[in-house]
């Protein structure tokens, strides 16, 4: 109690406010440094002792040693040597206690906390906000709720773009294999497609959308079953560059070739989108700007900017789409 | 001279050498816990201030966002939770100084650098003794000298393998596509190519060996040039994976499949070697294993260790080779 008073006459004398007192307290970085010097002095003068910043962020994403992962971590590496401040690169497994690695973190000293396709819980955010320390979710795996900044991509404008792109070329049987349904940024580009097709005037097929793993395998099956599944559709929207590379597998596998037979749309532009045969014609979902904005959030106060931020998707036109045969 | 004269006396008394003494002070890691608490104590009392590990490894690595960086972060994240350590990852461009990273990284405070396919200069190397911050290079791009300690794969042993696999299968008419001939790794595989043809009793034509960038585009362009000059190959060993893909790219666009027409090594084996069409037989290097062994190279004190280190290197075979046609 005696030391909530003298923040606050702290705060007076100083002509700030008392969260600005507090900011400085516990170490954030997000205070003007001349600011930060005259309030730390006038705190260690008054016998508070202030959290000095520890200069690292650490950056938390699950499955290291994928395209997707790697665009991130360069990301926040190239942010942080703008802001003369280091990434430290976690690795989450699903299995793993995600709120006990938040904990670990924190003992260690962090100036914030970039969390790829996780929330922390409702006790971890308690005692994240207790000391200060500032996050904010990339790519977020759900709605994330009020008060919860994160950095995410347009991915319903994504899917729309796609789908739109082709029905441009000609398609009118347009097959979508996607995401799994219960997550967020798949559900949002398989309503992109959706409405692509309804603003032409196409009907949705419910037989021709599959949900699949991000990964290769994932593309490859569901494309096997579309292939094998009757009449065959004349272009394939798949969820995710992974997923694209199995689709241009499937094809290979019955004999078929994109764009020539079949045309295929990837999504992420990962660093080996140009590395298929045909190169893949894919949404860029910019993962590098996506850490660098949310490091530029961690380290602003916040107070005026958005807490929630969508970064434009691009379609990006390579080989692997054209017009249908017939 | 006094202080020098101190730490003797100090090392004496503890029962260790002066170089033990001499590492506490500049807050090496590799003193056993005990040994460092006991050292500090004494080191305390007679006025010295030691320096305090700083819990963070720092990686260097040029490129990051490709596919090969990214399993030697993710090996060097996996091995640093193990040793209770954080890894801080930087990216170094070729036209920056990387001398003069390695002084900002050292003003920062570090336990120790691993470092990707660069040297340090002899003054940096001087630096880096004086203030006893252990270094690692991982592969190395020259032959390192005495003293300086590296973590290579057995890249001569694996050109070897993919050649020997393809003789096996019955091709006798093997190209290599190989890296940048000033680069230490291409040099070491396209001698293992050679060895094996050798040691089958088959001739080295030059006119098979063309030498390109570690890219798909450097793997595609090459493979043209084969492709368009008389009598093709029936096998082509690609030195790295992402030539391996250009190399398919350029079958493709002769109307060429492998492994029907020509069958294709990679070199890698990275996370998307099996996302081409078909999935790449190619030689595995160990690269999460290469960081994670330097990283605890770095964390030990290195005397009765070898300096050098090369870790096997693996064929792994998929379906991008089989016997030749006829």
């Amino acid at each position: 109690m005696a030391g909530q008073i003298t923040l606050s006459r702290l705060a007076d004398q100083a002509g700030v406010s008392v969260s600005t007192v507090s900011k400085v307290l516990n170490g954030r970085t997000d205070v003007s440094p001349a600011t930060r010097e005259r309030i730390t002095r006038m705190l260690t003068e008054a016998g508070y002792r202030t959290a000095r910043p520890s200069g690292l962020v650490d950056l938390i994403v699950g499955g290291l040693n994928s395209p997707w992962a790697d665009a991130l971590v360069s990301g926040a590496v190239q942010a942080a040597a703008e802001g003369d401040c280091r990434i430290v690169i976690n690795s989450v497994s699903p299995h793993e206690d995600f709120d006990a690695l938040l904990s670990r973190i924190q003992e260690r000293g962090t100036d914030g906390l970039l969390t790829v396709h996780r929330l922390p819980g409702e006790a971890s955010r308690a005692r994240l906000e207790g000391r200060g320390t500032p996050f904010v979710v990339i790519d977020p795996p759900v709605e994330p709720g009020a008060g919860i900044r994160s950095v995410g991509a347009t991915n319903w404008q994504g899917g729309l773009a796609a789908t739109r792109h082709l029905i441009g070329l000609g398609h009118r049987r347009i097959a979508a294999v996607t995401g799994p349904p219960d997550v967020w940024c798949a559900r949002a580009r398989l309503d992109g497609y959706r409405a692509a097709l309804l603003q032409a005037g196409l009907p949705v097929d419910d037989a021709l959308i599959r949900s699949a793993p991000f990964s290769p395998p994932g593309g490859r099956e569901e494309t096997l079953r579309l292939l094998d599944a009757g009449e065959p559709p004349t272009a394939i929207v798949a969820g995710s560059d992974g997923q694209a590379f199995g689709v241009l597998r499937a094809l290979a596998e019955r004999g078929l070739r994109a764009p020539h037979d079949i045309s295929v749309t990837g999504f992420d532009d990962v660093s080996v989108a140009t590395w298929s045969t045909p190169p893949l014609t894919t949404v860029h979902q910019p993962l590098e700007a996506m850490t660098a904005t949310a490091f530029r959030m961690l380290r602003s106060s916040g107070g005026a900017q958005p807490e929630q931020v969508e970064l434009a998707t691009t379609l990006v036109v390579r080989d692997s789409t054209a017009a249908p045969r017939n």
